[in-house]
């Protein structure tokens, strides 16, 4: 047991290291001191407003310097977040928030025509703006000292070939291993920093949250991805890290033109998806240092990461498992694969999420003695770099954001005029991929694109819409009835 | 459970980065790739010895590339290393093996003397000499592909308060959550490299084995300490981190004169008892970069460790607790001391041992709610920098080696002649500190101090041997009639 409890990490790193920088936000610089004052305050704000240790608190907030704070927070009280991708409709938020039985809900002021859609919809949930929570008088909180690596720090939802998302759990372990599985594979110097211009609400910004703590490093926090914001601060604030989709890389890559990153500059790691052979060859040009990686939720970031020896010689591989965890890649037969031979990617380490809220089925299906069956496929190479193939048949990865076809299927076929529907992903130059649809109309219905356009836009988020409505007499099924969304994609 | 699970070490380094360098030894360099396979076939030659899974293997070996090898092997087939100081006497040697159950003892030729009293002594004990060693084909072992947290790695012994020592328990997850905490303060680059002259048989050289395989970072090994050969090698090797106790550093500092270290070498991690202030002083006229700490077998070495940005300012302080890592002081009623006010050093963290082998009594009385009573004396400034005033009053040390007056107590009431005996430590320039000893004979006998050295000398190993046997009519005691060792040093 004595092995499961370590200090909250917010307030060991405020002892060990007070004045070193933790976060730089627009013009605002603060230490780990001054991090850790500013979250005990809105911990005591929080409190006063009825949060408590164990609660599942949902949390819709933009990347922000009070969003860190409120994170923060909610750790130092004990409660657990139910981190919120900002992009969601109000119906997917009110699924998720009462999925995780959250009864608490944080969220930007700009939310506020989301939030009288949710309070509506879920009884027992309080919503607390940011406005709120500044004009509540802070009660002397109650602070968790220690915290169990067992615990549950955060949750994510994620889709999957069932259609609705589930919770991933990460715990406080899961995230403490993948940062230090990190450090171990990228090293820690005393002058690292890291830029931040992903979202907090996925684990790839969560993440660099962490590893600031753990690692009592400054990371640069940007509210959203701009190229040329991005190339200044990266030599302004001395960046020597950065978390990058293949979408992002691609606009620094071209941004740059004549230009190069400072020599401090180490790395750029890459993950949200296989990244194309062309732009990691134009960064070899430009001397940009890319760490290729793999990684989803369930893993709290990337389990996968190609060493700086490798980067060259095994251009588009990902690399190799770090440190505390394993991967093999499991055959139909359900033996190991030998090098060189396609199979299920399946992961296993103490990064790995012990599984999904509520969902002892789900979690059963996806984790079986320990290995995380990713739905990924992949090859290890005589070395044993991986080499991811296809990300799991069904997922579509658009700019660093997972889209699930079950999830835009079941939202189809609950249009009146639709017998059937499949999805399936297509390429595309921005964003790597995006989703089309193949509708099969009720018969007697004259069924429009935009019809069924503007029936999306009030269920889906924007980022999930089709960006395509084939209409076709039917869809490629097996045996068992089974949609076969391979085909559909040999169909585009 | 499966957070409990890490690939064996090993295994797992020698993939992720088979063509670094691992060891350098005398004029052998060894990559991990390479160190991984003489390990691998080291292992197979003790299967075939008939060395299993799980059981206790006393370990009697110099500094050399075969004690790395072996150590490593032992790993691999899931044995457990009773690590021996080699400075111990046949009689001592025999009460270790016996009190861990081992059934094996694998030793130097140079230890055969030993040997013969040894196998004497212990019914149930196959003895391994290197040369055997080598003279046996190697079966295809049986390799612990996965190692669990929890389970035993190291046993290595200390004596305390009560005489007999005790097999202090060092699990894996010990060492990899010792030797990750002092990663994330340290910082870790591409270009480290760890000097190792300390002995392997201590915890200060095992972790040194341990961070190389975790980190992926090169060590030289020393057969032992010699200071010209150190100098010389941190030049040649690039040394930038080495482990020290003052004796040794005192050397460097005296030996250097007008020279300087190389501006790579970064960290002379110093341990083995307080340091004294001129020492520490002349370092930093030196640029000698000294990161004075604190930490004890039961710890997995270092737990308190002062960090580069306060290795200045704090001159004299052990620091401050390793992330993972928890420490407080105690006052004598149980509550904990405010800043700046002494009392008992009470340490918790997941690289402090579960307990004591087979001494589930010693265990209880010194692990509490898993706080480790560490018996030493220390208080905490404002900012939570620990000052270790005294080790525990009871304990000796000497050139980093822990003596226990009980212990030689004990031994010296076992003369035929001795009425009382008491044991305490005096000031020493080149060791730190050196035993003493306060006889009372018994009547009518005309004892010797030259009789008791040679008594002492057939049972104590040389290091623990009293400087001066002092007789006197009576020891002070109190009351209970226990020995008040504060007494005896002020005797001195």
């Amino acid at each position: 047991m004595q092995n499961e409890s370590m200090p909250n990490i917010l307030i060991k790193r405020a002892l060990l290291t007070p004045n070193r920088i933790a976060i730089y936000f627009q013009d605002q610089t603060l230490t780990f001191h001054d991090l850790y004052e500013c979250s005990l305050k809105v911990s005591g704000r929080l409190q006063a407003l009825g949060i408590r240790k164990g609660q599942f608190v949902g949390v819709l907030l933009k990347n922000h310097l009070d969003t860190v704070t409120i994170l923060f927070a909610l750790q130092l009280l004990g409660a657990r977040a139910v981190i919120l991708n900002n992009r969601l409709t109000a119906a997917e938020l009110v699924f998720q928030l009462k999925d995780s039985r959250s009864t608490f809900l944080i969220l930007e002021e700009s939310f506020t025509q989301t939030e009288a859609v949710i309070t509506e919809q879920i009884d027992q949930l309080t919503t607390i703006t940011k406005t709120k929570l500044t004009q509540i008088n802070p009660e002397e909180p109650y602070i968790q000292e220690e915290i169990s690596l067992t615990d549950i720090c955060t949750i994510m939802y994620t889709s999957g070939t069932t259609g609705n998302p589930k919770g991933v759990i990460q715990t406080y372990g899961n995230h403490w291993w993948s940062s230090t599985g990190s450090a171990l594979n990228l090293g820690t110097i005393d002058s690292d920093c890291w830029l931040c211009a992903v979202p907090l609400f996925h684990i790839s910004g969560y993440s660099i949250l962490m590893r600031s703590i753990i690692y009592g490093m400054p990371i640069v926090l940007h509210e959203h991805f701009d190229v040329e914001q991005t190339i200044k601060d990266i030599q302004l604030k001395k960046v020597t890290i950065m978390s990058v989709v293949g979408t992002m890389l691609t606009q620094i890559v071209e941004a740059l033109e004549d230009r190069r990153l400072p020599a401090s500059f180490r790395c750029m790691l890459l993950g949200g998806g296989p990244a194309p052979l062309p732009l990691l060859e134009a960064c070899v040009k430009k001397d940009i240092p890319v760490f290729q990686s793999y990684g989803m939720t369930e893993t709290s970031s990337q389990i996968v990461t190609l060493s700086p020896e490798d980067s060259l010689q095994k251009l588009g591989s990902a690399g190799k498992p770090l440190f505390p965890s394993q991967l093999r890649i499991e055959l139909e037969n359900g033996e190991s694969a030998q090098a060189g031979m396609p199979g299920e990617i399946v992961v296993k380490g103490p990064n790995v999420t012990p599984g999904y809220l509520n969902r002892s089925e789900a979690t059963e299906e996806k984790i079986r003695d320990g290995w995380l069956y990713t739905g990924d496929i992949g090859y290890l190479d005589e070395q044993g770099f991986l080499y991811v193939k296809d990300r799991r048949s069904d997922l579509i990865i658009s700019g660093g954001e997972n889209i699930y076809p079950a999830e835009l299927e079941a939202i189809l076929l609950a249009h009146p005029d639709v017998m059937d529907a499949g999805v399936t992903g297509i390429e595309d130059k921005k964003w790597g991929q995006v989703p089309v649809a193949f509708i099969v109309k009720k018969k007697d219905t004259n069924l429009s694109g935009e019809e069924l356009q503007r029936f999306c836009m009030e269920r889906l988020a924007k980022y999930k819409l089709p960006k395509a409505f084939y209409f076709t007499e039917q869809l490629p099924r097996n045996a068992a009835k089974k949609l076969l969304r391979r085909k559909l994609r040999e169909w585009v």
